[in-house]
This record gives C-alpha cells, structure tokens and sequence, in this order.
C-alpha cells in the first residue's frame, strides 16, 4: 500500500500528516460517541435477545458476566460522524451519533447472519454467537439488530433521519445480494466468472455499506443531494480499493500484518479480484493458472500459482485498480468537501481502512 | 368455536351477518390493494432476491416460470387496510396500503427465517425457500424482505410512516423474542413452564404483528394515541384467542378443519397452553398427564393423555380463556370504534381468524 498511498495529494502545510495515529483517534472518538446510544438500545431488548447481542458486542461473556468489551474498529460509525462534521461542524457530528449507531447496528445484524453462513466460529477473539446460543438464536440476534436500526432512524425526530433509514434499507438488499453473488461465485468455474461481476459482488459486499455510512453522515449535515450522492462514491471507492488490496495481500502476504499467511487465498482456490483479473487477461500464464485452479491445492504449487496471477497480470491490475480507486474516491471527496481541513478526517479513515495498518 | 362466537355481541339490524362470507371479500379485497405494491417493491430487487421472494409469494416456480400465486391469507394487510377503514374511512384506506405491503413483508420476512429454523420443507403447499435455495439464500432473503418492509416505510411520505415504522420495528423485536421463547420452552421439563410464560410467548409470537398491523392502521387514519393502543390490544388479545383455539384443535381436533389429525400437538408433547394449564392445576389429573408427558409418545396413551388434560381443566381453561380474550378484543374495539358498522370489518376479521373457516 505504501506506493499506493503516495498518489495521495499532498496536504496543506499546517494540517495533520496522515499517519495512521489521526485514525486511531476519531476511531476513538467515534467509539465513545456511539457506545452509549449502542448500549442504551441494545439494553432496551427483551432479555433473551439482549444478552446474545451483549455477547456478541463483547460486552458479557457467554455465561453473562461482564466483560471488557470488543466491539470492532467503528470504521462505519466512524465515517458516520465524520462525514457529518465534514459537511456541518461539530454540531452536524452530533446529531449524527444515533444514525451512526444504525449503521454499525446493521454491519453487525450481518456479522451475525455471516458467521451462522460460513460457520465461522470466532470473530474478534471470541466464540462466535451461533456456537455459543445455537444457529436459531444467532439468526434471530440478527433480524432484531437490523430492527433495532431501522427503529432507532424511525424514531429519530432529524429531518434526515427518514432519507436515511431509507438509505440504510436499500444497503441492506445491496448487502444481502452482494453476500448471495459471493457465495455463489465459491461454486462457479473460475472461467465462468467475469471481472466484472466481481468486481459488482466486492462493491455490493464491501463497499456499499462504508458508502452508505459517509452518505448517512452528509444527510444528517443537511447535504446537497449532489453532495450526499459524492460521499456516497467517496465510501465505495474506498471500499473497493480496501477489497483490491486485501485480496493482494491475501495472496503474497503484507509484512507489516501478521494473521493470515501468503497464499491463503490460492490455497482455498478462493476467485480474488487478482485472480480473475489474472484469469481473462487471456496470456500463457493465465492458461497456467486455469490449469492450477482445476487442481486441488498442494502446498508445492502455491509459488508456481502465485507467479502465474503475477505473470497474467493479476498483482499489477489489482494495484493499478486500487491506486485508481483511491484516486477516485479522493475526487469525489473534494468535490463535496474542497476545504481540505474539512476533509482531513475521511481521508484518514480511508487510508486507515486501505493500508489496515494500527 | 361455534359456542364461544355466541357470546359475540349482535349486529344492529341492517348490517350484514359475520357468516365468514364478509371475511373472505375483505381478504380478497387487501390481496387486491396490496399485491401490486408487494409485487412492485420485490420487483425492484437485485435478480438473486427477487428471485427467491417470487417464489416464496407463490409467484414463480423454483425454475423461474410464472406461478399463479398463493401468497397466504392477507390477514395481517387486511387489519391494517381495515383497521384504517374502520377510524378514517376509504381515504385511510387508500393511504394505508404501502403500510400494509411493509406489514405483509414483515410477515414473510419472518416465515422465511422460521422454516430455516424449523427445517420445514413445506408452506403454502409448496417446497419452502431453504429448500430449494438453500438456508443461506434463504435467510438472505428473510434480511431482505425486512429492509424492504422498514425501506417502503422509510420512503412513504404519509406522516404517520415513521410512527409506523418504529412500531413494525420494534413488533419484529417482539417476534424475535416470542419465536426464542417458544424454541427454549421446548427443552424445557414441562413442570418447569409457567402458564405466564407461555401466554407472553404466545401474546409474542402470534398476537403482536396482529395487533402492530392494526395499530399501524389506526396510525394511517391519524388516530389519537389511545385509540392505536385500543386498536394493538384488539389485534392482539385477538391473537392469543386464535392461538388458544388452534391449541384445543391441536388436542381434540375440530370436524371442520381437515389437515392436522387430533392429539397431533400430545404426540410431540407440545406444552400447548391447555397442556400447561392442565399440569399446573395441581389436580391428580394433573400428576398423571406430567407422568405421561415424562415418557416417549405411545399410540395408545393418546387418549389418555387427552383425556388427563381435559379432566386437570385444561380444555375448559383454554375455552373459557378464549371467550375472554375475544370479549376484551371486542371491548377494545368498540371503545376506539364505538360505532357498529365501522367496527364491522375488524370484527369479521377477528372471528375469522379465530374460526379458521373458509
């Protein structure tokens, strides 16, 4: 990423350098803003449902003492408030925390459905909720989160709570057709599968709700639609630009990132953003990797595999794609937001969501 | 049923007998109103969840042919439509039915996720959506009609949408709650389950969306505040007496209903309401039907354990519970809709539904 992050336009003298530590901070902030309107909601639901969702926040263990809490990085509620304060101020920034709240009530609605999908069994450190309340209780958590989002919009007295609500409901149908277009495309022929249409699952799955947030935020700042519709963009592209770069490193590994190991993806045969790119790029080295995927994994094939996605292309089209990508969602953020104080924040957040660095 | 609709109090002269007849043109009538709206909003989904709702509303075949439709009953549409009529008039009416739509969606959102739940493989007379699309599209689907419901709402200009919305909400959190508690009962030890836990479970899981769809009726015929809850304790004291009734059928049966054999609900040791009235009646009844409900299922204690249940006053409990919610619903009523003729379509509704005829 850090060849990527150098397209970045230099910022003014005066402000802030992008460090990643300016993240950490409104993520901090946006933390405390948003906790107690999340906390306040999820006490509000009957018991049995409440105390899935405090598990599942981090809140209580699973035999419901409490516990420290892990509730995520609040990347969505973060870019709530700050494309809020963006566009209104400090005042615009905090009438947005129950919207904010909203949506990262929803990301977790589908955390919830995700982990009983793919039978995940830990998520932050911590036994997922389908292993600890049964799959039944984890996909009734879920539909009560999104409710209690949608309700929180709905009971919001904000003239923009109601566009926003909207907007959240037709994330959720982008979301849920996004998740469908990914699992559905783990059981299609690589070669059936075009780079386009993965290149629409990653949007509808990653960067439609990171979208949603920053257009959330700029409704609430009482934004041009014009606006609202560019931080929208802003958000996408961003989310894109994560997807391209998280699938690079999927495949050969990022040094400063310790978890999942180089090759991961290739091993599961997994239909990346590289991959594809790799596999219709229609050279010798795609044929190779074609050849590859149709056989099951072995360990002494995986330098071979990767050298063929970067031979086809793969590795230098997702970095271009992700390059540009940013480059595009930084347009559409001065478009909506030229002051570059003004834009600092978001900047920061979409550079701490591509580089995944802190 | 037939003795308990005795205690129903006479139409004045002139109206026209709640013969069941009245019923069916107004379910006919919803179905019409509402369908296109229906049909409209899941017309606007992305192609893979369009084409699972099309399916579970009867509408396509599992290849994607047309169907002729088989979208349930519209009872709960038709409170909201009716409940509007009764306090506004045709013009509530009119306005109600994007409402009612969000309120039929709600409905199907949650039979999507209880048959992945239950591992039902029919509704409606046809294969259920897991089943053919597996349980992750499935619940994919049930998240998506939720959003649908909340973003038809969200977008609907009428000023009680968001009143509207935020009680469809918060319903869906009761369901949720009601559907847990009825799944935990289960592996309970019958002695275990008190006769108030299982009438909020049922009051939960059956009475709140009948009451939720009629007070979003009344929301739509800008009633006052006292008059949408006199309108939500109808519907839902409505429900506990459908849910008290299916529970005696459940038992003894009923020569007017084909399907269900009698004493279906003892053979799974279902603690149905008249059951746990029964083994709480601390009668010797009682002691035998615990005993028999502490051994596996045998054919020929079948009418044995019905008879220890009636015997405990479980069957008469359940009755004379029955007559009472019916008459609290219709007191309910008559109290926001004092006059006869605009309570009428509410009151067919109501016997309707507890009847189960036609």
């Amino acid at each position: 990423m850090a060849e990527l992050m150098r397209e970045v336009p230099q910022h003014p003298a005066g402000t802030e350098p992008l460090d990643g530590h300016e993240a950490a901070v409104i993520l901090e902030r946006a933390r405390a803003s948003v906790d107690p309107v999340l906390r306040e909601a999820i006490e509000s639901l009957p018991g049995s449902m409440r105390r899935i969702a405090l598990h599942h926040f981090g809140w209580e263990h699973a035999d419901g003492t409490p516990a420290a809490g892990n509730a995520g990085k609040a990347i969505r509620p973060a870019l709530v408030l700050t494309a809020a304060a963006a566009l209104g101020g400090a005042a615009a920034r905090e009438v947005a925390v129950r919207a904010a709240a909203a949506v990262e009530l929803v990301h977790n609605f589908t955390l919830l459905h995700d982990d009983v999908m793919d039978r995940d069994t830990t998520r932050r450190h911590r036994p997922t909720a389908w292993t600890v309340f049964g799959d039944a209780d984890a996909i009734l958590a879920g539909d009560t989160l999104q409710a209690l989002a949608l309700g929180l919009l709905a009971q919001d007295p904000h003239p923009a709570a109601g566009a926003a609500a909207a907007r959240l409901a037709a994330c959720v149908v982008e979301l849920c057709a996004g998740r469908h277009a990914d699992t559905a495309m783990e059981t299609q022929d690589p070669g059936e599968v075009t780079l386009d249409e993965v290149l629409a699952m990653a949007e509808a799955k990653t960067g439609a709700l990171l979208g949603c947030a920053c257009a959330v935020g700029a409704l609430y700042a009482g934004a041009s639609r014009e606006d609202v519709e560019a931080l929208d963009a802003f958000g996408r592209e961003a989310g894109l630009a994560f997807q391209l770069i998280d699938d690079v490193i999927g495949i050969w590994g990022d040094p400063r990132r310790t978890g999942k190991p180089a090759g991961s993806d290739l091993a599961v045969r997994k239909k990346s953003l590289p991959v594809v790119a790799a596999l219709a790029s229609g050279t010798p080295a795609s044929a190779e990797l074609a050849e590859l995927y149709a056989t099951p994994y072995a360990k002494e094939d995986l330098d071979r595999t990767a050298l063929a996605v970067e031979r086809a292309g793969g590795r230098d089209w997702a970095q271009v794609q992700a390059a540009d990508r940013m480059a595009r969602a930084i347009a559409e953020l001065s478009r909506a937001v030229p002051e570059p104080a003004a834009a600092e924040g978001l900047l920061a957040l979409a550079e701490f969501v591509t580089r995944r660095t802190s």
